[in-house]
């Protein structure tokens, strides 16, 4: 069992057969890449993946973190995964070349992503977390602080960290109080408290480079008035040397549910006066620059849930197909009938598919969003990249916040398959249960993540992500209705489609009425439900795909019954599998969702409207 | 944050307003128990679940359990507490007064649980195992079994279990190769291995009684062929008095994900050919008298993911009226606005809501089960009895597998509403998330309930539990029909109840049938919908129960509106709150089920139709 994160042909299938990769890696921004390097790439990430990170998985888990007097010692396998990964270059997958970076197209990077951080989260949050900092610098920082830190973060010799929120300061960052205060040297003393710090101190690198959201003295309330700053653990001379400790304290970790492996730390910055930092970028731009960091690393935790979710069902499959445990339904009065495996229940096969329909719905949208930024720096006009650029901002907070909670549903049922079982630590299934339930809360919440999709995302150039979203949807819609075998499907998704834009325009309107606040009751509803029907679409799309492969597999066969093809073509079975769990969502699942967005769109919402003493 | 059980409130509401617990209480069967009596045993309990068991809750967790050789160390804390349990008789609450018991209805004996399992179910279950293996004593034993194990179970001064998993017979029971062979004494000598087993080994009882399923030698294959024998721990002569020690060995406990504080052993009998115990009932009448107590254990389970769901949902709403954080949305872009209480924020209310809503719905459900257990006793006709019994099995799995899935959502949704703060020790939820986690595993896993549901229930007594409901359900619509203010809700209810049925109707005729398996594939949307309906039922029953009270409380009020009136008077916030909650599940929550009961209606599920090689 110890080798399940992703299934390899359908990361193949989505790259190469619904995904216009080949595109990407003809245009001129990708010239150095070709389909060989990629795919080297992604059997790399794979092969490192299973063999070496994947092991860490549950011991990481075990072993947990250790504070100590200010030190945090790390679980002791992380060193040699840390030490594979920088000899690998997996530390900036799509940097820049100069610095230490890949180059490669982020649809390649999720690929390679996909068991990376499939294999241990907590061991790739090191990458995530130098990769986002060093992005952060990369984007915003002078030639000099580029030239100290870039290559250092890249390649995964210094981490990382992300220091934003405080104790009054989670959702709301506007409310922090860490100060900064300007030397005669341009560097800040920076004083205040910060919480929840994922490695804001660990044994696995010799230096840790913190970006710190402060308020400048005298600066705005609110969030318009939040520097960033880098703080390095330990001073970065002008020429690249060590200088002293910085005034950076960790004064605990927390006890956590999961991600036992991974440190999150209580930081306290200048307790004795001596912390300076480098300001990133201008005064008072520091959310701008943080939420560049912020807006990748919200993908990565839709791929931290889905990829949990990915080795949930793959794990379950092959429980499902070697338990034993009752007989047939069709034998069932018959006591002396043996044993089948547990694939065989209905109602086994329901939990099973319907996993299998969230995790492939997920990839999909992960890939997707990927392609989508890709898109947005290769296309060839710039109506074309804004087109992709606003696709990838209308998508972001749904793979963060919909990945996560279908995410958990996945582990939570994979748990199911495996009944008893299921709840001991016998098995991963309650380590993934435990590490990804996580991803909803963290890097915004997904109460977050409603508001900025209805009230921001919704809004932005007047509605056009939308309409290009459901333009997109709309699309395959046609094409599976142009598609024999598929064509009631296509209407389905295109009236989804049809009734999930007529719900957001309504709800675009009513945050701009008097009743904005019970419109925003149903921000999360139609987060929920507006990934429902991505799903339906990407899954559709799949199916799209995969039925002129099986037509044309079917046609030259000369086999007596499909049953025969399937049981003998693998490529037969893989593309009937996707139109069957198209099949699958859209019918059984698809038509709550219907139900859920004529609830949002009759628009009050008696949650609002309870009296404070009425809980 | 330490006094959340269950709000005091809600329970004498459904008690003594929603349902008709005098007339229970009226009864013949009841003449010695009196509402005085009966409020006097729930204070009690909530004093003694709020004051000494709930602070074990967070302590066992952290303590967990001991194994070494052979012996099983509980929590220190558990000692005090199961004396407290035993000098206050809540060993057995709806027994015999003759062996222990204390003779109440279970409506009221409900109440009190509802503390009780709420503070630390951890604790109560080995109130619940030594009273259900004294119930099935008590209903299939000898006299002289009576005598020599009835009342030390139910006084609690022994313990019990109950000895059904084996490694290959979890589900599929019949799978047990557990075997008995009659000694020429009458007892029957046992060997075998059983897995799973709570409380199978600890030291906080001087003997304990396993109810343990075996195959007596010869006997028929499958479930036919099952028997059940006590196996006492220490062996018991006939004058009461201890023998030696009976060869049953724990050879482990499981590492679990929740529940750290019970002990789930591994146990062996007759590893040196010396474990003996006594038949209870028939040869082969096991199951039958297994199921007994099970129905029993299965309502329990639902209390105790129900009561999980009421602790979690009163601390977060307790945490969302004290957590300052961002800005109320009216002045949400005035930066020296203040942070105002979460509770505030349309997302939170949503999540509270919502939580509110299944909280208070699954309480008035088990509250009506147990009302339906005790009028299937008491009624004073044979047809109400049967009518009530006929309720009661149908509600069973309902109140078991629904239950047990919402309470954990419930628990999920409040550790949101704590945010990063829910995920750490520091606060009870995580530790709520893990214990419920089970409940949809243990006594049943829900896919079995969801096949007994669809292939037992629905179909029993030629449907007549089905119609049954669909009744009551009506009843109840039809009342708010005739209600001002509620009629819009009565008439959605009503809708929802003849959907189901149609469905229900639909799905027993698909099970005769040649596509019987793609129904089978339905049975659990089918019932996690018929949950979802009894939701809405018993909120609107609520609803319909409150609006009286409150247009009671309104034209006697003085008051200029309706917000000084709730501001004010706690009974009409109260009765508000009820009609509210009701509002928020019919009108935003039940459309969804409506598109789930389509979905289910069109019969086809491409879960049965994947191939093998498809997934």
């Amino acid at each position: 069992m110890a080798e399940q994160i992703a299934d390899q042909r359908d990361i193949e299938f989505v790259l190469y057969e619904q995904l216009d990769t080949m595109g990407i890696l003809a245009s001129k921004k990708f010239k150095d890449i070709n389909k060989t390097m990629a795919d080297m790439v992604v059997k790399e990430a794979r092969t490192l993946a299973i063999k070496e990170i994947l092991p860490t998985f549950t011991e990481c888990d075990r072993q947990g973190v250790n504070f100590d007097r200010g030190c945090v010692t790390v679980p002791e396998c992380f060193k040699r995964g840390l030490d594979l990964l920088r000899k690998g270059e997996w530390g900036a997958l799509t940097a820049d070349p100069e610095f230490g970076g890949q180059g490669l197209p982020h649809t390649i990077a999720q690929a390679a992503l996909d068991y990376l951080i499939g294999a241990n989260y907590t061991m790739m949050v090191y990458v995530i977390l130098g990769h986002g900092a060093g992005k952060m610098i990369d984007y915003f920082g002078t030639p000099a602080q580029k030239a100290l830190f870039l290559e250092k973060l890249y390649t995964l010799e210094w981490g990382g960290s992300m220091l934003l929120t405080e104790p009054s300061a989670g959702s709301d960052l506007g409310a922090l109080t860490t100060t900064a205060t300007k030397n005669d040297d341009g560097t800040y003393s920076i004083t205040g408290n910060k919480i929840f710090i994922t490695n804001g101190e660990q044994n696995l690198t010799d230096n840790i480079i913190h970006p710190v959201l402060a308020r400048i003295e005298g600066a705005p309330a609110g969030t318009r008035g939040i520097s960033i700053f880098i703080v390095p653990k330990i001073w970065v001379n002008e020429d690249g040397s060590f200088g002293e400790s910085n005034d950076v304290v960790c004064t605990g970790v927390e006890e956590k549910m999961g991600l036992h492996g991974s440190p999150t730390c209580s930081l306290s910055l200048g307790s004795k006066g001596q912390c300076r930092g480098f300001l990133l970028g201008k005064e008072n731009q520091g959310m701008q620059i943080m939420f560049h960091m912020m807006n990748e690393v919200r993908l990565e935790v839709g791929t931290q849930a889905a990829t949990h979710a990915s080795c949930a069902y793959l794990y379950a499959l092959d429980y499902a197909r070697t338990r034993c445990q009752g007989r047939s339904l069709e034998t069932s009065r018959d006591s002396s009938a043996p044993q089948v495996p547990i694939i065989q229940h209905p109602d086994v096969r329901r939990m099973l598919t319907k996993m299998k329909a969230h995790v492939e719905g997920m990839r999909s949208l992960l890939y997707y969003t990927a392609f989508c930024i890709d898109k947005g720096h290769c296309a060839d006009t710039q109506a074309e990249k804004d087109r992709y650029q606003g696709l990838t901002e209308i998508l972001t907070p749904i793979v963060k916040a919909y990945c996560s909670e279908r995410g958990f549903d996945v582990c939570v049922d994979a748990m199911q398959v495996f009944g008893g079982y299921g709840y001991t630590r016998e098995y991963p299934m309650e380590q993934l249960v435990r590490d990804c339930k996580i991803c909803s809360i963290y890097e915004g919440a997904n109460g977050i993540q409603a508001m900025d999709f209805l009230g921001r995302k919704l809004t932005m150039a007047k509605g056009a992500f939308l309409t290009s979203l459901v333009e997109e949807i709309k699309k395959t819609g046609q094409r599976a209705m142009e598609t024999e075998g598929l064509e009631m499907m296509g209407e389905k998704v295109t009236a989804a489609a049809e009734l999930l834009e007529t719900t957001c325009t309504k709800m675009t309107q009513g945050i701009r009425g008097p009743q904005f606040k019970s419109t925003f009751a149903f921000a999360h509803p139609l987060l929920e439900a507006t990934g429902d029907v991505i799903m339906a679409w990407m899954l559709l799309w799949r199916a799209n795909v995969a039925q002129p492969s099986l037509d044309d597999i079917l046609n030259k066969s000369n086999a007596n019954s499909l049953d025969e093809i399937l049981a003998n073509n693998k490529n037969a079975a893989f593309y009937h599998g996707k139109i069957t769990t198209a099949e699958f969502f859209i019918n059984t699942l698809l038509p709550a969702t219907m139900g859920k967005l004529k609830a949002i769109a009759q628009g009050t919402n008696p949650a609002v409207t309870m009296h404070a003493n009425s809980f």
